[in-house]
């Protein structure tokens, strides 16, 4: 696909929810519905999965989730949900990652796009918050270090 | 330095400002300051600057920017100023990449660590809003793949 035309395309968004219980010490991800899904560019007849990660991760905390596969659609329903314990004033030291991948012929994770979040100011803490994010290709990320 | 006292060490932050002007589709970014760079971990008496990138970037377009070099300080002002002309619809479809590099041995750009913004919900019109965003070390991005 041409660099002008995959501009053409948009962005593909994800919409994801957030809670943070503080008396459970409980951080929740809710990964909701991707949408505009054709500009991710994918491969055809190829399922995609999502990939969250709370960085930086301890190594005794488990901090990377993926979600099941599915077949792309223009509106993708996800509804899966993640927690994790863990207390405030540390979840606002934390970035979350949130990545569209696929497997490769090879077995490898390949990830297409992302979204990047800092938590710096979570908010959310009794009651789920819900956001839409851009995801950004990978391709253009790439592309940056040739400026 | 380990992986535990990078930890303790805790993110490093960078404060942004955001505006973006209706009447002559001006969008603007402040790079306020930064917080905490002992952080990023940057070799001794070695110089830093930030990077500012609007994604997808189309090539008519200036989308990169980058700040003047200064030595890291555990607080350090940057006050410098970035602007483009965009719609606000077609900002609505960009990320920013917000990196904190400096220059290697070999003259290649290396970025230490970075905030990635989705700017679907860009609402900061005629007035300048401010926040910081916690900086995630490229280090944790390269762990992720080995999990």
């Amino acid at each position: 696909i041409q660099f002008g035309e995959r501009l053409a395309l948009g962005c593909s968004q994800v919409q994801l929810g957030f809670r943070h219980e503080s008396r459970d010490q409980r951080f929740t991800v809710y990964v909701m519905q991707l949408s505009n899904c054709g500009a991710l560019c994918l491969p055809a007849d190829q399922k995609m999965y999502v990939r969250v990660v709370v960085l930086p991760c301890m190594e005794t905390t488990r901090c990377l989730f993926r979600t099941r596969s599915f077949m792309p659609q223009d509106t993708t329903e996800v509804n899966e949900v993640f927690g994790m314990q863990i207390s405030q004033s540390a979840l606002r030291q934390k970035t979350l990652r949130v990545d569209v991948c696929n497997t490769s012929k090879s077995g490898h994770e390949q990830c297409l796009a992302g979204a990047q979040i800092s938590l710096a100011d979570v908010s959310c803490s009794e009651e789920r918050c819900t956001k839409w994010y851009n995801l950004l290709s990978r391709v253009y990320m790439s592309e940056i270090s040739s400026k």
